[in-house]
């Protein structure tokens, strides 16, 4: 799929606000559960809200899916990883064969996953892999743009298509994930630029950097910002020189289930760097969006105060591939189900 | 069942430390697992403290089951809450029928409840309900204890040999709950004098009451304390004097949990106020707990602040019935997962 500039402006205005009616309806029922009004705290306010997603009040989110989008860096040649570059691709085997955190957990959850190779530094092709590489990786946006608006663009589509055939495949609510050695120093520069943040509030230790390597990686995204400071102007320029493949191919899939009207649920820091340009383009697309997790990795909580959203789990995870999506899945399916299932004063005989 | 004093003494003081070895076994696994070191957090920890709960490096909690006690307080008479006393009666048979909160969330998570009559102020006789009653509710610990210690006892004794049962049929890991309009109550008597706090900051509103109501709670639960002041001594005779039959209930069943070696996953504020009473009789009991959630009744954060301990789960909940722990047990097995079914650097062939 080519998608041009012009093109992704009409897809993301075709995203629709939610459905007030339906909201106010799910709200009525919760408030006549079996239950003191608003007990069940936050389930009921993610229960109303995929009720206006869906248009539905009997809305089932059985068919979850996570799409783990790997790509590679450029910048990791700067230094600013403790891990080699080859583990992007080490890692796309472990998933394929099952063994990685997000196998893991979707498993227990009942979810799939699907591996896309959006941008890795290497040659791929697995069984069970889907291949929709953009790139061998990004460029150093140490020393110019990661990747051109092209590039975005297409990485951005792919997204938009994985995404599209999940739900086409029966998803009813989908997960990011991603995978990508040095993606923590993408997001923190597109946290900074696009929230107006200082470099160091929102860059962490990543895989675990030391504090020299983490004042390296701070002065890192200082300098491609600098270099870069003539593109950064629409979100989807900022995407291109400081971004991600795996990142604009989140920002795409959040896009694209927006307008399908499907619940997206964004893993952890990096997921959340792509969901912050998919709201740059459309606001409206954050009320398609659950935040799964607080991510240990630091700068995540200033992501969160400065947009003012809240994340579902706060278990001090910082491992990405779509762990905090799986786990959160549960529990937005969860929240459905007290709508769907739970009795009404009226129908089981209990004084309200 | 019969419980005396002396025979809880010496039941409690077969509680046993969590296996040391085993939990270096599994850190020395987790570290190992195909992730940054620590990158799975709480989930981490959560893993290694079953494995030293069970003494297993491959432990199982695919059987879980809540016990939901249920019983009714004297103290409702004075006016603490804003839910007639009968609703739970109702509740009872909602939770049979399976419609209410609890049975959502255990269904959802493939947990059993069971519901048991420790002390409804009404006479009940249901299929599926197990019959335990120990009294039609408790006397107003405003006029005097709410219990008797032979009363608070046999309740203990009750949770005990529901738990007891639960494990020989198979549960590989508990979960408490309960419903007793007016509860809230009592376990704020339990926290102000165990936890030494001042009644107004571990009473809230409970169901919903409104503010003259919830001064009027603080001041009927000041009275309490201050009339039973002679029997405030030892953890048994706080609890029998401004406790409740299923918060006595909850405590037995995690005692006996503990000294079986399963965990226990605690769900609210009532039940906490069930585990601190059994954390008072043998410290080591908190070991095989799981403090659920942070629950939106005022109080509990205050709980965990004394403690020291932390909630799993931050969702405003605040129903009680098990639903707390249904959802935090779905949590609590998929970090066992991680543990046994993660591949390692080694297997996956990634660099470490």
């Amino acid at each position: 799929m080519i998608l041009s500039k012009e093109q992704l402006e009409k897809f993301v205005a075709e995203i629709e606000p939610l459905d007030d009616g339906i909201m106010d309806a799910a709200q009525y029922r919760l408030d006549h559960l079996t239950k003191p009004r608003g007990s069940l705290g936050r389930l009921e306010s993610m229960a109303r809200r995929v009720c206006g997603i869906r248009k539905s009040l009997t809305p089932v989110l059985k068919n979850k899916l996570i799409l783990t989008f790997a790509g590679d860096h450029g910048v990791v040649e700067e230094g600013v990883s403790s891990v080699p570059q080859e583990v992007t691709r080490q890692m796309v085997y472990n998933f394929l064969a099952g063994g990685a955190g997000v196998n893991v957990l979707a498993r227990h959850v009942g979810a799939e996953v699907r591996v896309i190779d959006v941008g890795v530094a290497a040659s791929l092709d697995a069984e069970g892999l889907f291949c929709h590489k953009v790139k061998h990786g990004t460029d150093n946006m140490m020393k110019g743009p990661a990747m051109s608006e092209e590039e975005a663009l297409a990485a951005i589509a792919v997204g938009m298509e994985c995404g599209s055939k999940a739900i086409s495949d029966g998803a009813q609510i989908l997960g990011t994930g991603e995978m990508g050695i040095g993606n923590t120093t993408p997001s923190a520069a597109l946290f900074a630029v696009l929230l107006d943040l200082d470099v160091s509030e929102v860059t962490g230790r990543g895989t675990g950097v030391d504090d020299k390597t983490l004042n390296h990686k701070i002065e890192v995204i200082r300098k491609s910002l600098a270099i870069n400071r003539k593109l950064l102007r629409s979100p989807l320029e900022i995407l291109a020189a400081v971004g991600g493949l795996e990142i604009a191919a989140i920002c795409g899939m959040i896009l694209e289930a927006a307008r399908r009207r499907v619940p997206v649920v964004v893993d952890g820091f990096i997921s959340s760097a792509g969901a912050l340009v998919a709201m740059k383009l459309n606001r409206i697309a954050l009320d398609y969006c659950f935040f799964s997790h607080l991510s240990a990795e630091q700068g995540h909580r200033h992501f969160f105060a400065t947009t003012g959203l809240k994340p579902i789990l706060h278990l001090d995870m910082r491992l990405g591939e779509g762990t905090g999506a799986a786990l959160a899945m549960e529990l937005i399916e969860a929240s459905v189900k007290i709508i769907t299932e739970m009795a009404t004063f009226d129908e089981a005989g209990v004084n309200a």
